[in-house]
């Protein structure tokens, strides 16, 4: 039995240190394939990482999922296994593995990557991803271990969360933010069809995008096709999420927008700004 | 049986999307692997993407290229799978597939990707490489579908093509231009060994390399081996093309010259250019 | 039988160059495994992508190391295999393999890569990555040929070696140099912990890093938990070496370092500076 490694981190493409990795597992566990969910987070970047194992959970094969965002690597964070029905989380107990364990339904065990048989022996203790993580889910994902073998039972509550930004109703608005930026300029907010619905804005109404102190006119249609080029839109994206778009172009470049930017919706129009000269 | 395949797209790796569409395919064919043949196109570039899989084509294993720079997803644009003797090409009918389909033969039958059961349930209408691509590309590989299956039959001739320059042969110069660019900053051309020949060019003898105005002397060698360290020459580059080059260094550094730049080859010498102060 | 191939190149990954290598290899040898190692090194960096093989190989699992960086392609640099305890090392002679070979105990065997059969037919010679190491790489990892048979036997001693600096102890200072910086920021120095031992260096003790005039205070500890956040420290890396690093920073934004900066560790306090106005 091999099931399949997916392996997140911001280890970042320059140096060896992905391929490190692979060869870490090819060595343990010759048939066990390994997906590259992604390595080029920002250095650091917990809460870019845990978004984007949280968005592809549901779409990676059950099995191991290994992220290593480790900014605090070899201080006191805790290396733990985490235990869902999708499978198996590897990773720093740093509020990485949080949402993506959440949206698969949650921890039913959790352990500390304390086994001293599972790490490698090395010289420094800043490279668990090669040294800890790799060799745990190598060992999972052949079955050579059993989760509990991995180190000591850990109380499932004690895990780090991710704090993610709330949303707000207020008069007839939504209150959210950017909670992303993709590789095109999308910006996906943290506010969901249901949020706007519940203040009365619909498809089809006069819309107001509003952020910081400017006001946008936008109208939410199902797809790009539905307004012209280079045109915003706001539309349900490919994850159920609102998002700030542009036909034929990008959000970023056309609104003042950025990861965690604040931004406000409400039906009606912009309201009239006066500048005097 | 399971068929590779080759995946090409404009995706990019700092976000997740590529790992989620190995994910989607790992989910219905685990034992189909997946060749990366390059995610870094520049945002929507079709005719770079399409360029570049039909350079590769012939280098990579029968079966299955799944190809998704699609910058007119959400519009109407026709997703569609194209057989041919060499397997079957899945992407957008927007000219990415065309070059390559043309390469290796052309096509006896085109379909349409209407089948409803093909699709992955989704909030959105922007992730067809997740939703619908990598599906298709999945079932067709690993045998779970037939080609007919994927969709409504449709006309082979109405597919999109693209438009690639033609060279012209004009008083004993061949008028070309700048395909690509590579990594290494050498730029090929549109031109053949023969389009050369036929208007008298030859290994050995004077050329000159014509951009916008600007006349360059350069040599036609076998190899960078052939002229000196920091020297330009000509060559018949390891597709078969004419490529502009510099022995360790960069064409496009050396030369005014980037993808889409005109460029004149004929014999002789540079025209005496006479500044006058 | 099939040996896994770890692939080093610096084709980068905008353009298809490894796709097309990984392709070229599932051809010839559809069930071989290939782990990429890395492609983003600086083109034409030898001495980078040595490193990096050497640092990497003993966590790569054995079988076939396919290396091409390999600026002088298309001139008469040797296109070279050579046998190892390890495995079979694939590559342009030119001092890319020799650290790797060495770290793994040196070769027995050598041959120039001259049997016309390995090589796929092909327009130009710049491209041998696709058209002859990753042939090689594909016969001997998946046993089609014996490693005689890929070419004429050549004298292990006449291979080019890679000159790394060396380190020197002088008047209770050991001088060494950057190695390698990498993706987040450390400065990994081609000094040992024995070499700092030598000169009466200990950690706990004051400790001076002294960078072209400039001297620091700094410390050696185990790891980054043992200074606080945006502090400097000198401490064993995960491959045993002596590096300059900042806990939740990086050493090149925080010191005047690059690789090949020249730096001098001693035991002390930094000299007073006196600055006349």
């Amino acid at each position: 039995m091999n099931l399949p490694i997916s392996f997140l981190s911001d280890f970042g493409r320059d140096d060896e240190f992905v391929g490190v990795v692979h060869g870490v597992i090819a060595r343990i566990a010759p048939e066990v394939r390994v997906i590259d969910v992604g390595h080029e987070f920002a250095q650091g970047d917990i809460r870019g990482g845990a978004l984007a194992l949280m968005r592809a959970i549901q779409y990676l094969p059950q099995g191991v999922a290994l992220a290593v965002i480790d900014p605090t690597v070899g201080t006191e964070r805790r290396p733990i296994a985490v235990r869902t029905e999708w499978g198996v989380f590897i990773g720093p107990d740093n509020g990485l593995l949080a949402p993506a364990v959440a949206m698969v339904g949650g921890t039913d065990a959790v352990v500390l990557l304390d086994n001293p048989e599972l790490k490698l022996p090395t010289p420094g203790e800043t490279f668990h991803g090669r040294d800890l993580f790799g060799p745990a889910a190598a060992v999972i994902a052949s079955g050579q271990a059993d989760f509990e073998e991995l180190g000591s039972e850990l109380d499932p509550d004690s895990l780090v969360p991710l704090m993610l930004p709330l949303v707000e109703h207020e008069d007839g608005a939504v209150v959210g933010e950017v909670l992303w930026v993709d590789h095109f300029g999308n910006a996906q907010l943290n506010i969901t069809p249901e949020d706007l619905q519940l203040v009365g804005v619909q498809r089809g109404g006069d819309i107001v995008l509003k952020i910081a102190s400017a006001e946008f006119a936008i109208d939410w249609v199902a797809s790009y096709g539905d307004v012209e080029e280079g045109e915003g839109l706001l539309h349900v994206d490919s994850y159920g999420q609102i998002a700030v778009a542009v036909r034929d172009g990008s959000a970023i470049d056309s609104y003042p927008l950025d990861t965690g930017t604040a931004v406000t919706i409400r039906s009606g129009r912009p309201t009239l700004q006066i500048t005097s000269g």
